[in-house]
């Protein structure tokens, strides 16, 4: 089963990345580009048959490893 | 309307940040994770009203700033 984890800086938290990314769109003419957000994505292959326990041990590892749970915020999507 | 853009490297080209989790995870009794992939999210905040231009706009961005073309693949999600 794989099941993705996307991991974003929680809203209020600046993003430097994403700034720089914006002016760059910018640059080249992307005029309608108003904001960009920048994060991670972790896709896993694991080894269970339970969806709903997929993600909740998804959940466990991105709050034992794989998030900052200070600074940033996680969505868990099972994707087969 | 927001738009998500997700960058993965291409099947094939190792990753090595990828194997690290795996490993890191296993040490962490999540003896379930068979394979860990890692890439990078990038939210866009567009003004644009159609799905499809969004859609268009953002690939055009990908290909010619955000990703990189020879060890990598993206995904466009239009999200509202």
């Amino acid at each position: 089963m794989k099941v993705r984890l996307i991991i974003m800086l929680k809203q209020g938290v600046l993003d430097p990345q994403g700034k720089a990314i914006n002016h760059a769109l910018h640059n080249l003419s992307f005029q309608e580009v108003q904001g960009v957000r920048v994060g991670r994505v972790i896709d896993l292959e694991v080894q269970e048959t339970s969806p709903d326990q997929a993600k909740a041990r998804a959940a466990e590892m991105a709050k034992q490893l794989l998030a900052n749970g200070v600074i940033e915020d996680f969505e868990i999507e099972v994707m087969a």
